[in-house]
Parts: structure tokens; C-alpha cells; sequence
């Protein structure tokens, strides 16, 4: 371009008035007056509208005329202010306009197949194969840069706590964590294969084992999974790891770069330190370990009353060791007949026998099972509930955890169906002590509930050998609104206990040495006590920007399929490139069929 | 642990002089005076002494008695001051020391396989495969830190610029940039496969695309390639890229990059703007493109004289169109005649027939060619050389290219045979005005000297279709010290002149449209003109912290064959994990053959 910009279209206001400047940018729209012609020029700051005048611009009119949407175009002109009627208040730069004086066609553009502007409600494939213009979209832009911020922020601030950001490789081992590793073949050594990290865990165990003391990385990870709508097979994570201190100082650390992100990216200011509850506590409140806080609608326990109730289901439930527990669903109580039903549909789809019922009326309770209550029982509920004239109560009776899980859920579809969701509402809160172990029934094995390094409580340790699936880990997850955005634990530094998990995870010898050899190694020279923590980025920046896809903040995500509508990735190789990796195609054949 | 750390190591000084301290970190040493025992600490930030008394400490003195090198302890003291005699001023904490209060055995430690200090002599594959214990040694540690400070300011700088780091995918497609790709098999979609990106040149083109303006990011880029000493698989680049400015804007910023890190991270002024050079004057001068300019000893042309001259050799080489050149190694006068015969030798290794020598004496030229020359000929190389006595004049006769090539690199090994290559000197330069284009004699094609997509000079363009070697780029690279640590270009931004070099590189049709199909269609939807540059971070941190090794400044990195000591990757994999890929290992049978 032989025009050379000297501003940017979005900040020319009346203060520049007179001034000669040259801006760059792309069409946003074009008017044709007859001899004037005014141009919308957009670029990453804004739009400013530029005006040309047949008689002024002779030399260059005709090419005027062939702008259209989307041309990329630089205009030198003068900063003048706009006639009274036609200022624009809903523009930054509504009170003035270019007069322009010279022009620059820098290319062409056919018409995009859809608009280049906010809220469009276009197919979202189609957004992704034109990704590029979908980019250009104010709102995407802002999103892109929005992003920048947090992570520039968060490195700012983890930098002043003394954090080193150390990048760990990406071609990589096998990591058992419990997805599915990308696989990379090797060229030199052959029949062998990089993994791509499902996190940089072990490295950063391992820089922990050097002294860093605190380590950070925003780190690349990989799962190769069957995807959901809100997983992407690569993701972000903020990925931290400190030594020597305790998992409340991690915790501390945490919630105060939190805080730094909301107040230097959206000048929002967010209390510390955050709630802390059990997991014991979050699923017997909540019936969640992510419980959404914004509202309370808690789950109440009335397995005593319940089980001195005439109502067999109830009682059958409390004989079989289970539990019957309700939620009070404020104000629904005008919920028809056909809507509770289709709530008993819905907790049904859960795995629920059926849904208890109660709508607390002038007249005392509208229920199908008053009559197996007890006047006293029902005051007892009522009081239990702080239930109101209009209120909707529901129950599950079921084995105890199942009771736990089933109301948790029902409890976040009745506050979304409700409203009670509130987009400015931030409700961070810690969940901790969960159970190290799970038992897997089908494979009669225990597994980590989180990753085989997470230490247990000191205080459990002792039940390590007696009863497992009774001690609680030092992990700890941190949820915003209901959400896992980050998630951590302090890690066993012990080869001893180390080697005692992997015990009862029932990991042959030969498979811990080889997978793990080099960590174990590692324990054995000093390893100091050590935690750690990883956020979640992509999802983080989707909720501090209350979007509602995970794709609406990656600039170039893959769809839920796991394809790139842009670039056509995956796609076939070339049989000698296979070749020089040493692999082959199990589909060889296939594909020459196709051909 | 229980004790809680309050304080660093290598921080506390005599003015902290009966503070009561929690200290925690590795056992650097220790010294058994009988009833003292003497324990140096280290942690990240330093050393400090750490006195236990058998009297006062009398609970736990068999626990300190058992304490060896590595092991992983906390105490709790106060700090005192040093007897006189015991002060130690090598150590910012010498003056004082701490007296035990508390100990907390944290962790052991086998005896490492090397001595945890800087400056050991130890074989790098020891090293590589302790590499946590490696990286323990401070000035590993220091690197690590040093690294993370270059990101941090590198960050921080262009931010302030207006840049928006944006992330680019890591499972992408197979991008043609001369180097082989890592390809990642696809376990959804049978038969295809995702490559790792050898840059992120087309998705940060896309962001122009977009409108982004300016993007950076710190890229971790892949290249498959036969390693050699200072290559890696797996590699980090400063990767930027801009639109609406010209290659002299792009240039400044990044010139002001430089500065900004060099004055953050070492304190270091460094002089804006850098000397540019075009690629044929640096050809010319200094026979490289690359120059390092720490030191003089330019090309000097005396092709006249030598056609002029008697000596054969000289006259067939001007003949055949070749040229006549020759430096002045300063001062090598005192060279025997055995060094000059290894140097003919070196250069005889490189390609040349021989090497034309004369040496500047008191009497005039000692050479075994003088008598080819006039008196008034051997006066006029005198001249041109400015040689004095005790120099040493050494001539290259051949094709012209390859004459600059021979003299380039014998420059550079003069220089660094008589210490001309100052540690502390930084010298920056631009070299722009590559040509564009290079004939390929075996595949008899033009190839591109950087890649397809850098833009010709706007003056050259014309030259495209009549004289296509003749055409110059807009490509610019950064050398530093004789060393290439960033390279870039103004990239074409439409699409007639996109194809026009696709058609000129003999890329077919099909191909081309496979391959950069989705980057021309960009260019369809309003392209603006736009370029950028990318740095080699790890050399860039190499050299600036005046190491070595381009490993010394990876936290993780590969052996020169490609694999990790430390976690034996590659490796093979299971059977399962391949058939779930829809691959097989072409190397099966043989494996099976060695179980």
C-alpha cells in the first residue's frame, strides 16, 4: 500500500476535527447519493464513515463507485465534523466523518454468505468453514482479544508471585489419565510412537523434583475422547504447580489471581477468599461437587420422618439402607398437573423410581400421598423446608447417593427453568476432602478419583490398607456457578505412599516401572512436598464472557466431530509418508476401492 | 509438612539478624564438628547455613545425624551472626547463620549421579536422562528463569503495541513447508490424519484475514527433520504478524522488541535502529547471509587485477565468468606454512580448487605467486586490502557465488581462530532484498528461498513472467552475532499473485488447491496487505545468555537422535492402541520376532 495509516477508524471523534489522517480498514456498508457516496470503514477499533464527493474526487470517483462491502480500502482525508442531522449518537465517531481525498483500493471481496456483524444467527458450520470472516465479526474480534487479556494477566500476575512459566515437550509419553492419548509416530525410531500430553503433570512433578519451587504454564493438552458438545479434542489449561506449601496456601493463591483477572480484565471486583465446603457437604446441600451457589433451593433429609410414614415407597427406600430427600421449589407450586409430571419423566430419565410430590396450599398440602402422612409429619416437613403457601416440594427416595445426585440435578433444571440463574451473579466457591478412591464394579478394581498422584489426608492414612474407599484426598476443585474451572490436588512426594497407590489400583509392577519408572525415579532424590492446580482456560474466558459455546472463544476450534471445517483436517496422507513412518493405513484397501 | 516455610534461602541477611525463621529446601552439604553439625540449604534463591547444637537440639540431633546431600528438610532457627573466622563472603548469607530450633525430615535422597553445582563435567546423556536433578544445579535453574523472563517481557512488550496473542491449532493439516511433517493419526475419522504445524503461517495469515491487525504468539512448531546438534524436534517461535504496514514499520517494532528485552531482561542499551543490509551487499562483503559484523575482514574484489595478472588459475576463473576475491586476515602474517597448507585443506573441503595466499613483510609480499604480478598490480591489492605488514591476504578464485560462500566461511573460522568474536558485543542487523526465487538444477523447478507466500519487491513484479530469478522479496531477516535468530516477510495478500507463484513453483492445480485451497478462498474475502516475522526463541535465549547448547535453554529436550532419556519416548505402543487408530505398524513382524 503506498497510503500509510496513520490512525485507527474506531477513536476519530470531534476533538480530530481538521485533521489529515489516513485510515485503513475494511467496507461495512456504502451509500450511493448521486454524487456523494458514503463509505462505513471498519477496522479492529471501529467504524468511521468516510465520505466522497464527485466533484471533489474526480480523479478517482469511478473507482468509488466499484467499492462494495468487505473491499479493503485506505482513504486519506480530513477530519470534519457531520451537518446536525446527520450525526450518529449511537457511534463513537457519529459526530464526525472523513472527507476524503485520496484513495487506495487494496483488494477486492466477493460477498461473504453472511453478515460481517454482531448476533447473527447463521449455521454455525457454516461460521466455522468461513472461520476468517466469522473472525471478523465485532464481537469474535472483541472475544479474541478478551482472551489475550486473561492471559496476559494471568501470567503478569503469577509472574509477581514468583511463578517461571517453563514449556514442557508436546511429543511426549503415553500418560495414563484416564482418556485416550493422540498417538505420534516416529520416524527415526521406528514401531515406536510419541504421545501428545493429556497435561504436562509429570513434568511438572518433575520440575518440582528440580527446585523450581513454583512452576506455571499455559499448556496445550490433548484427550483424544468422544467428543461433547463443549469438549475440544486440544484445549488450554493454566496449568500451576508450587512446593513446599500447604493446600490452603495454594488455594489462597488461586482465589488472588481470580480476583487480579476480574478486576484488570472487567474492573470487577470478586470477594476472597472463597466458601470451602466438603465434598461430603456440597453433595448432601447441593447434590452436586460443582454446587451452583446462586441460588439455594438446598436438598433436606427426611429420612426420619419418612421412614415413621405410611407411605411404603419411602419406607422401602430407608429399609434398603437409601435415604428420602426433597428440595423446596419456591413459588412453583402453580406448576400444572401435566408439568410435575413431566418432571417425574424427567428424574426418571436420571434413573429415579418416581418423584414425591407436595404444593403447599392456603388449605395445607396438595399431594397424592398426604394421606400416609401424619398431621405432625407434615408440620415436620413444612418446617423442615420453610415451606411457603405456593411452594412446590419434591422428593426422591432411593439408594442414598443416587437420592443425592438425582435431586442435585433437578435442582439446576428447575433454577434454569425458573430464571434464577443470574448471569451477574459470580459464585466461586472450593470443594475439598473428596474421596480418594471410587470402586469400579464392572472392572472390581479401585480408581483415582482424581489422578494416581493425589495424596490422601495425612489424617486417612492409616485407613490407606483397611478401608479405602473411607479416605479423602488432599485434592481440592475450584467451581464458578455451578461449573469445575480448575481443579488440583497436593501430590504424593513419597515413593512409599506412591507406590502403595499404584498398589491398590492394581497396576502390575512392569506396567508401573514402565510408565512411571522415571517418576518413581525421581522420588527417590529429594523430591520435595508438592500441589498443584490447572484451570480449565477455554472455559474460564466462555464464562467470565457469559458465552454460551466453548467454540465461541477458540479461534479455530474443531467441531464437535473433531474436524476443522476450515483447513478440511484430519485428512489422507500420501501413501509415502505413511511409509516413512513405518505405519500403514488399516483402511489401505478401502480407500482404493473409493478411488 | 508441618513446619510452615516463611522465608527464603539466599535472601537472609545480618539484617535479619534474630528473626525467628522456617527455612526449607535441599541439603547442599553438611560438615560433622562433633557435637555441631553444619548443614548448607538450598532452595530456589540461594544458600544458607543452618548450625544444629547437639545440646540445644538434643530431641531430634540422630534425626540430623542421618541427614545426607539432596535430602529435603525444614527448620525452624534463628537467625545469628557468624563468628568472624566463620564468615563467609562468597555467599550473600555468610554473614550469618541460622541456629536450629525444629527439624522436619522431608524427603531422602540417594547420592545423585552427579554433584548438584554449576560447571560440572559430566556427560550430557547422564545429564539428560537425570534431568531433574540437572536442572537442579543453579545455573540450570537460573536459565529456566532467565527463559521465562524473555517470554514474560516479549509478551508484555507487544501488548503494549496493540498485539493480541492468539492461539493456533496444534492438530492441524499437513502445511508444505519444506520440512517433513508429524502426522497424528485420527481415531474418528478412519484412514486420516492431523499433522502438528511446522508454524502457524496460514492460520496467523487467516487472523489477518480477519482483521486481527496484529497477532503474536509464542508457538511451539514441529519440524520432522534429520536432527543435527542444535535442532530439536519440537521447537518454540516468537511468531508475529501484522497488517496495513509496510516491511520498515514491521521492522522498527521488532527492533524495539529487541531493545525492550535486552534493557528488561540483562539492563542492556542496546542501539536502534539496526544496520540493513541487502542480501547481495551482504553477499558481497561478508560472503554470508548472514553476517556477523563483530568484526571487520570484508571481501575485497581484485577480480581486475587478477585478469590482468599472469597466474593462470586467477585468469580461467575470471574467464569462466567466475571472480577473483580475497580478505585480509589481520595480523596472520606469522601463520607457518603448515597452518596455511590446513587452511587450503579446510577450503578444498568446502569446495574451492586451492587458496591463493600472500603475507605483508617488512621487504614487501612473501607469496609463491608474486611473481604473476607487476609491481604496480601487487601495490594495488596492497591498496585495496589496506593491508600491513604481519597481514595475511587470502584469494578465492571460482564461480562467483560459490567465491562469496568460501571466503564467508573462512572468515568466520579466521575470526574465531584469533578470538575476534566478542561475548560481550551484540551486533543486530537486517538483511533484505533475498531474491524470491531459487532454481532447483536436480528437480530442474524454481523452489521458494523462504516460502510460497512471501510477496515480491513491488518493482521487481514485472520481472515474474520474463526473468523470475531476478525478482526480489520482501522478506527480511534478523541476524545477530553471525547468527539468523528471526526471519519474516510482507506475504502476498491477493490471490492473482498467489496463484501466479503456485503456477512459477510448478505446483499442480489439484495440489494447490488441496493444499492452500482454504487460504486463496480467504484471500477472495478482502486479504489486506500484511506480514510479519518469526524469532527462534530457544536461540535466541541461547545467545543472548551466552550458552552453548540450544538444550541448555529447554526445560525438556531431545538427544540429537530425537528421543527423551529422561522418559524413553518414543515408545511402543499397544497392539489396541493402533487398531483403535485404524494403523498398523509396518514393523509388527518384527517385533513379534524379537518377543
Amino acid at each position: 500500500m503506498s497510503l500509510k495509516r496513520n490512525k485507527n477508524c474506531g477513536i476519530i471523534t470531534k476533538k480530530n476535527n481538521g485533521e489529515k489522517v489516513v485510515v485503513a480498514g475494511w467496507v461495512q456498508g456504502r451509500r450511493d447519493h448521486g454524487g456523494l457516496i458514503f463509505l462505513d470503514l471498519r477496522d479492529r477499533s471501529g467504524i468511521v464513515q468516510v465520505v466522497f464527493d464527485q466533484d471533489k474526487n474526480k480523479s478517482f470517483f469511478e473507482q468509488v463507485e466499484k467499492i462494495r462491502p468487505e473491499y479493503v480500502v485506505a482513504v486519506e482525508g480530513t477530519v470534519v465534523p457531520r451537518s446536525e442531522e446527520s450525526v450518529n449518537p449511537k457511534l463513537d465517531t457519529g459526530e464526525i466523518e472523513i472527507s476524503a481525498e485520496n484513495l487506495e483500493i487494496l483488494n477486492a471481496s466477493f460477498t461473504p454468505p453472511f453478515y460481517i456483524e454482531n448476533d447473527i444467527d447463521t449455521d454455525e458450520n457454516l461460521r466455522l468453514r468461513y472461520r476468517y470472516l466469522d473472525l471478523r465479526r465485532p464481537e469474535m474480534l472483541e472475544m479474541l482479544k478478551f482472551r489475550h487479556k486473561v492471559l496476559l494477566e494471568t501470567r503478569k500476575y503469577l509472574d509477581g508471585e514468583g511463578f517461571w512459566e517453563i514449556e514442557t515437550p508436546m511429543l511426549t509419553r503415553s500418560t495414563p489419565e484416564g482418556a485416550r492419548d493422540y498417538l505420534v509416530p516416529s520416524r527415526i525410531s521406528p514401531g515406536s510412537f510419541f504421545a501428545l500430553p493429556q497435561s504436562p503433570q509429570l513434568f511438572k512433578q518433575l520440575l518440582m523434583v528440580s527446585g523450581v519451587e513454583k512452576y506455571f504454564q499455559v499448556a496445550r493438552c490433548f484427550r483424544d475422547e468422544d467428543l461433547r458438545a463443549d469438549r475440544q479434542p486440544e484445549f488450554t489449561q493454566i496449568d500451576m504447580e508450587l512446593s513446599f506449601l500447604s493446600r490452603e496456601d495454594i488455594m489462597s493463591i488461586v482465589e488472588r489471581l481470580v480476583k487480579h483477572l476480574f478486576l484488570e480484565v472487567q474492573g470487577l471486583d470478586i470477594d476472597i477468599p472463597f466458601e470451602v465446603l466438603s465434598y461430603r457437604e456440597a453433595m448432601e446441600r447441593f447434590g452436586s461437587d460443582r454446587p451452583d451457589t446462586r441460588f439455594a433451593m438446598e436438598l433436606v433429609d427426611i429420612s426420619e420422618i419418612a421412614a415413621e410414614s405410611q407411605f411404603k415407597v419411602f419406607q422401602k427406600a430407608i429399609q434398603g439402607g437409601g435415604a428420602v430427600k426433597g428440595i423446596n421449589a419456591t413459588n412453583c407450586g402453580r406448576y400444572s398437573r401435566k408439568e410435575i409430571d413431566d418432571l417425574t419423566l424427567l428424574v426418571q430419565s436420571w434413573g429415579a423410581g418416581g418423584l414425591g410430590w407436595m404444593v403447599v396450599t392456603e388449605e395445607g398440602f396438595r399431594t397424592p400421598i398426604a394421606k400416609f402422612f401424619t398431621p405432625g409429619q407434615l408440620d415436620l416437613i413444612r418446617d423442615k423446608f420453610a415451606a411457603r403457601e405456593g411452594d412446590l416440594l419434591l422428593f426422591i427416595a432411593d439408594e442414598y447417593d443416587k437420592t443425592l445426585d438425582i435431586l442435585g440435578q433437578l435442582r439446576i433444571h428447575l433454577a434454569r427453568r425458573e430464571g434464577l440463574l443470574s448471569s451477574t451473579e459470580k459464585k466461586f466457591l472450593w470443594v475439598v476432602d473428596f474421596p480418594l478412591l471410587a470402586y469400579d464394579q464392572e472392572e472390581k478394581r479401585y480408581s483415582s478419583v482424581h489422578h494416581p498422584f493425589t495424596a490422601p489426608l495425612e489424617e486417612d492414612r492409616a485407613l490407606l490398607a483397611s478401608e479405602p474407599l473411607k479416605v479423602r484426598s488432599q485434592a481440592y476443585d475450584l467451581v464458578y456457578n455451578g461449573v469445575e474451572v480448575a481443579g488440583g490436588s497436593i501430590r504424593i512426594h513419597r515413593k512409599d505412599i506412591q507406590e502403595e497407590i499404584f498398589k491398590l489400583l492394581g497396576l502390575p509392577e512392569d506396567e508401573i516401572e514402565e510408565k512411571f519408572g522415571f517418576l518413581i525415579g525421581a522420588f527417590q532424590y529429594g523430591a520435595p512436598p508438592h500441589g498443584g492446580l490447572a484451570f480449565g482456560l477455554d472455559r474460564l474466558v466462555m464464562l467470565m464472557a457469559n458465552r454460551k459455546s466453548i467454540r465461541d472463544v477458540i479461534a479455530f476450534p474443531k467441531t464437535a466431530a473433531g474436524n476443522c471445517l476450515l483447513t478440511g483436517a484430519p485428512a489422507p496422507v500420501s501413501p509415502g509418508q505413511l511409509k516413512e513412518l513405518h505405519i500403514s493405513s488399516a483402511l489401505r484397501d478401502t480407500n482404493k476401492d473409493k478411488k
